[in-house]
């Protein structure tokens, strides 16, 4: 999409610690160092770049404050700490345009109960269902097709997506975003085996998600059985992530895609799960703990701990393992080749040689 | 969220083969035993927690009949067969609380299709859609945004949730829960592979889905390219879940969330699938199979097996291989040790000896 | 469901390149071999079921040009070559009663911004949103509940299922289908790390989605950070699929359920990949890769490459060290012995004897 910043603009969001060159150019768009053409702003977000960047057509790039070069004819260099992040402060601008946000107000198209408490600053968009004692706050943006069920309270300058489902009880944060299709609240995964039979065992819990929590598309999270299932303050959560039933997880953890953990685990601040790792049920992840993709973990790991594989080992050692699994083939050759080495020495052993005197 | 329910209305419930004590406490809150406070009721749902039973605040405790302690002060002990069971029984009422069935009919932001029937005990809810020839039972409760296809039948007493999206000729039994953003009768996967391109295998097949089957929120079942994909009685599906085309599972088994299931395999009754494994296409898991957690399978298993990892091996041979695959530095080691003592011992050898007599 | 074809108009869809036998029998559904009757179509769709076809009471049969056998009764046999393919082109008549093609238009229920340009060939169903400047074009069909965000572009003869939802400035070819509860262009998964908090990356790229592609049910694919992630003409995902932003994928390739991509990965024509396996990010597979299923892959693969196993490894050599790993046990056992054969011998070295003497 195209985009217009003046580079005074762009200073102002970015504040760098220092310039080198000028360009007059209109910022139009966003692009890499590569494909940047006049009027493009770029960024150099890591070393291995600089050839590119020196090579760069864009009219604007920003440059970690140790970089060396100079810019090209009408070229501005940014000098900033964190290229990537300023960038990222810029797109959130252009955010904006992409989604600008709508008026406040009920969309005519929506059903809000007459108990609901709507924020007069906050929009319900269209074909939106908000039920009895539902509660929206300051600012907060939902978009079509969302349900919120009875006596959810959703916090100030939360989006939720089209598609999104809050059930019953549950309570949400400020700025929570929740991406399309996410489903907040469902039923936990418990049964009584009674009689040849899986019983429903209710789950009268909730969930209940922190300030400044995202979620992404599609991903599930269970309302608990008694209680809550909590997700932390600033902890965010990819695509397509399954979270059980009173799982507790910290302040600002990472969830990578696909990634399930099941039932009553604690997951403690600033955990990192790769992508479709499996986490068991009621263990606790130490505060930091790294969990690499695919990972399958059914015990408790110490704070800082970095695992991997399946059955989950200390990172070292499972990829020492690894090396050494590769290395099987040769293994079994060299037990082939001391099994006869043993045979021919013990056949020309003393002992047989005393037998054969 | 607050309840109330009285001594007598919890023994109604329960059935207690016997009580200890007596409390005039309204109940007010279902707790665990260690956050229970009085007017909470509580349950001992397994032995290694009777200190906390001892200790427990609660009005109310379910414990279990051979239980031994004493009630405190105000404190009612019921004993119970399954204190767990018992627990469920009353959140079943509670959870009615939470849900509380909405009225019968059809709320006029709905779609219903005049050759549609909808029981007139059934609710059909705000922004649902209904189209031609479908057939909804008595009692069951459509929530909003539902989609229910062409010529698709639902059974008496189901609840299908916000979001769920049941397509064309599909067959659902009585008393079927589908969570929200459930998918039952998108297309199955396949195309024929002509000149460069993958042609579409249409999907003419349908799912049908037994009474008590239960699917949790996001989770995916492909309709039989002909005939149908099964889901037998008393069935219970986990989260993001997938079903593919022309699988059949029996009664009363257990998927965990984000098991995959390939075409056109069967599974038997009573087979219990952990979460996030994978089972290939075209094989027959036995009746009462176990599979555990990030499993993958891709042959046939015989009754009552209880198999793990990838490549699945059973349980026991597994975890034997996991320990012993954690002990190759050792035998590295040790391979390295004897190599060097068969060259000593034959370098030593009475042959060499001999060469140098 | 009930189909009603005459004999004729099967041949005129599959074309026989011969025919033996006749029937005038209605063709009134299409069946297994075994279990067809009738006045039902089968196929021989595999040699190894040649007794089943020989058997078979079906009145009309597809077999292979080489096909040997004889019809029975009033039995028609169909030379076709490829008679799982002839089927198909019938099921995709079967496939149009299914789900017949509604009017075209907008449903009076449907949200279509005032800028939005909706092909009058177009059919958007009940309860959708298409938002500002979007476009839909000629013959596509929006079923019920979907959400076309600002500026979207949906091509011809698209079919978008119940709950789809296609963010602002996504872009998506002609004949594309999306089954139910597909998110195209939800956030790409994002963060700086900022004085101990994750702070959001905001994603202004889009999806851009080529001719012919089709998505499975609940599948999520995000946009970009800047620029576009791409799926390639032709390719075909399934289920519950994520892929993340900045993917690249090519023409024509296979992604099976529960796949997941991490971000800027690149995936060339061809690629098929297998249920549930894991691809990291910034890395390229080769044209022609094939990754079994749970592979976890976290290297480039050369085209043409068979991977497996977590890590990935080519598929010969993975194969290999399975069956090593498996005899673990017996690689103990082995160790034992030698030692224990080895310190025998070296106790009866004439070293040994030296000692002793």
């Amino acid at each position: 999409m195209l985009v217009s910043f003046s580079p005074e603009e762009i200073m102002a969001i970015v504040k760098p610690s220092a310039t080198r060159g000028a360009t007059t150019a209109t910022i139009r768009g966003i692009a890499s160092l590569k494909s940047a053409r006049s009027g493009d702003l770029s960024f150099l977000g890591s070393a291995k770049y600089k050839a590119d960047a020196a090579a760069s057509q864009a009219s604007i790039l920003l440059v970690p404050a140790d970089y060396a070069g100079d810019p090209k004819g009408e070229q501005s260099l940014l000098l900033v700490e964190n290229p990537s992040l300023a960038l990222s402060r810029i797109c959130a601008r252009i955010e904006q345009l992409l989604w600008p946000k709508p008026p406040s107000g009920v969309h005519p198209s929506a059903f809000v109960a007459e108990t609901a408490q709507v924020d007069e600053t906050a929009t319900i968009g269209p074909l939106c269902v908000v039920e009895a004692d539902a509660k929206i706050g300051a600012g907060t943006q939902v978009q079509s097709g969302v349900h919120i069920g009875r006596g959810a309270k959703i916090g100030a300058q939360c989006w939720l997506m089209p598609g999104v489902v809050v059930t019953a009880e549950c309570q949400i944060g400020d700025r929570v975003r929740l991406q399309p299709g996410v489903v907040i609240g469902s039923d936990g995964f418990g049964y009584e085996f009674v009689q040849g039979r899986h019983e429903k065992v209710p789950q009268i819990g909730n969930v209940v998600l922190g300030d400044d929590v995202e979620i992404g598309a599609n991903s599930t999270i269970d309302r608990a059985r008694i209680g809550s299932t909590i997700v932390g303050e600033g902890t965010k959560v990819d695509n397509l992530v399954q979270v059980a039933h009173g799982v507790i997880i910290g302040k600002h953890c990472i969830l990578c895609a696909q990634v399930g953990i099941s039932g009553s685990t604690t997951i403690e601040d600033y955990v990192v799960l790769g992508g479709q790792a499996g986490v068991g049920g009621h263990i606790t992840l130490g505060k930091g703990t790294k969990v690499g993709g695919q990972t399958g973990l059914s015990t408790d790991t110490a704070p800082g701990s970095f695992v991997n594989g399946t059955p989950a080992r200390p990172y070292v050692l499972e990829r020492r393992l690894e090396v050494l699994h590769a290395r099987l083939p040769e293994l079994f050759k060299r037990m082939d080749a001391v099994e006869v080495g043993l045979k021919k020495s013990s056949s020309s052993s003393p002992v047989g040689q005393d037998a054969a005197q």
